[in-house]
């Protein structure tokens, strides 16, 4: 039996790629885990989830068990269209996705937008996880770079002329973290907000907005590219990953209802009326508010304990943007190969990401990796950045010993 | 916006298909559900999976609650493949994918190995959602007919050596329910399988064995294709929804293991840690033999009450098969259209699905409709066939005065 043989046409392209997950570094037993893009322990709120499935169970028996029937599912999206509209974005019930998170929800985008001759712009360095995914359905694909206010859309409005002049196709979709961006915590500063809707219009595409941090900025949430498009050009996807639990899969899609459609076609896991009913059994519990506040107050503060730890033991000519928010902190260190070096991290117990698969051309990313301060507590953290200092200044004295 | 211009030309012929759920009647408040395939909710074990989720949370904490981490998603996979094995079905760790449910197993299937060239065979009549599904893939679908011993494996394998003669393109999968079939409760006869599975190794097609029915047989279980298969052209898909509960989105694809592989590429809304974990959990706490041994004679007992419901209330010239495990029980009514009928059932409260949507060719299901055993208590199912033989004699009488 000839296994190749099976392959739909359309995914034999997609099977040449990385394999999925290829970035995600063997953990050695112990380690400190500047990898994780994982929330912090303490704020997983397993024992309230605990109580959130007593309730639901208690009071609802067998319904949230079936494929349909519990009154919660319709809740969850009640909960999320409210949280949405506090922050200006109005969302109708056919407008509104709930997604098992970002990434199904980045997938259904693309499974129902993209083929093989569609072109997509992503930002340089970008999700890993939304690479791999848009890569699954084209090779046309253009990054554009970010610089310390997010995406740089002059530089987009320039490629875009250009291509317009030579006849080239024009985007499809432009995917953007705009909100503490993965890799680089940088936000989108209001002004190219607005310009980049603004070129949506004018070059008529979509923007999938990935506004998995969205609720986490250090300073006042910016407003969403959803929320200043009028045009219903913005695809909104959100998730509860990052600021309840990611084992719960909960995210969405916020969209035009044509599009929502379309999307709810292909999803074919159906609604997880276990997982939704006991999220919003969590959500009726607590004020969401509050718990923002407070993680908000505790990733800065974990933030700030990395960069200071940075600028204590890293050598002086490695860079790295300050974040506006989120979970990471994204780091250049000039004359070092990151994937080499995790090598010898990992048998010193520190993990990251080489920043090369944060990367449309991974050999953008040589020289950056991305770090956590989310997951690991300050003490850990303040560790794992001096064993990693050290390392980097061996690697960097071996190097230039090299060179003499 | 032309909202039709920025979908994927990939996806544009399925959106002219019905719509998803189309098959699901709108219920009235007040229902017998002839129509739900919903586990008894007296067998749901709402309560255990509370004890699960305390004791997982209680021992774990936010471990089942992040992306990974959780050690019972490694031993959810344990527990299935014990499982299997006792069903004379090994399975090793590269083998097996845990899905959300069956459905979703269906469609990673379809997304990998079908396109629009590739040629399908279903069953007549079949499961309605894994119809939709191919449909979204493919036009290119035949069916084969069934009887009281499932799937006419005679018929198939003339219509295969027709069109090898005629140099007609050849099947790349042929997708069965062969164990208490939806909807038709028949179960594939021993010679018919090994039938089957040598007829896809003469004509090199895969087998998609949807066995979600496969512990529900009222006799013994039968030997499951992939059981019998030694060249591994079976691909096995399970789901917990029928034994445990749907709500949990609990199902998994056993097969060769470069297919596995690549299902895993593309299945993006990631492992489901909380749902997966508390499965885990409850399945440690439970005799899953003891279990399916009180399902199936519950079931059977109610199968039966709605059988001789049907001989007592239906008229003479109904027909239907007496199903050998499952959920349903599968209605001849000549002479009716059931669509029709429908209308009319939910006037006086009872529901049913119509025989049209279990076919490729809608037309071809006219007279049928599948009712469901597996959700009311007795007294609801034997009102239920009470009101609807009087319906049904109703309409006969209306239809041949109308002929007269």
């Amino acid at each position: 039996m000839k296994i190749e043989s099976f392959f739909s046409n359309n995914i034999k392209e997609a099977l040449k790629n990385n394999p999925p997950g290829e970035w995600m570094p063997k953990l050695p037993e112990e380690c400190i885990r500047l990898s994780s893009g994982y929330p912090d322990p303490s704020l997983v709120p397993s024992q309230k989830i605990k109580e959130a499935v007593s309730k639901l169970l208690d009071e609802e028996q067998d319904l949230p068990l079936h494929y349909l029937g519990s009154p919660r599912i319709k809740k969850l999206h009640q909960q999320i269209q409210k949280r949405l509209a506090e922050r200006k974005m109005n969302v109708q019930d056919e407008e509104l996705l709930i997604t098992s998170g970002a990434c199904q929800a980045i997938d259904l985008i693309a499974r129902v937008l993209i083929d093989e001759s569609s072109l997509v712009v992503v930002e340089a360095p970008t999700y890993m996880e939304a690479l791999e995914i848009f890569q699954n359905y084209t090779k046309q694909i253009i990054n554009i770079p970010i610089d310390e206010n997010g995406l740089q859309t002059n530089v987009l409005e320039e490629i875009l002329k250009d291509r317009r002049r030579k006849n080239l196709s024009l985007p499809r979709i432009l995917y953007t973290i705009p909100t503490a961006q993965n890799p680089t915590g940088t936000t989108l500063e209001w002004n190219r907000r607005k310009h980049l809707v603004k070129l949506a219009e004018e070059f008529n595409f979509l923007i999938v907005e990935d506004d998995a941090y969205g609720e986490l900025s250090f300073e006042d949430d910016p407003q969403s590219l959803k929320a200043i498009d009028s045009s219903g050009r913005v695809l909104h996807v959100g998730s509860l990953s990052k600021v309840v639990a990611p084992g719960m899969r909960i995210g969405w899609i916020a969209g035009n209802r044509e599009f929502i459609s379309a999307f709810t076609w292909f999803k074919k896991d159906l609604d997880h009326p276990f997982a939704q009913a006991t999220m919003a059994s969590y959500l009726e519990g607590i004020a969401f508010e509050e718990r923002l506040k407070m993680l908000k107050e505790l990733y800065h503060k974990k933030c700030d304990t990395l960069i200071k730890a940075l600028r204590d033991h890293f050598p002086e000519s490695v860079t790295w943007y300050v974040p506006s928010g989120g979970y990471f902190v994204w780091v250049r260190i000039s004359g070092i190969d990151t994937l080499e070096l995790l090598e010898h991290s990992l048998g010193k117990g520190v993990s990251f990401i080489p920043g090369k698969y944060f990367f449309l051309n991974q050999q953008d990313g040589t020289e950056f990796l991305r770090l956590s301060f989310c997951y690991e507590g300050e003490a850990e953290i303040i560790e794992g950045i001096k064993r990693l200092g050290q390392i980097i200044m061996e690697q960097l004295k071996f190097t230039s010993s090299l060179l003499k």
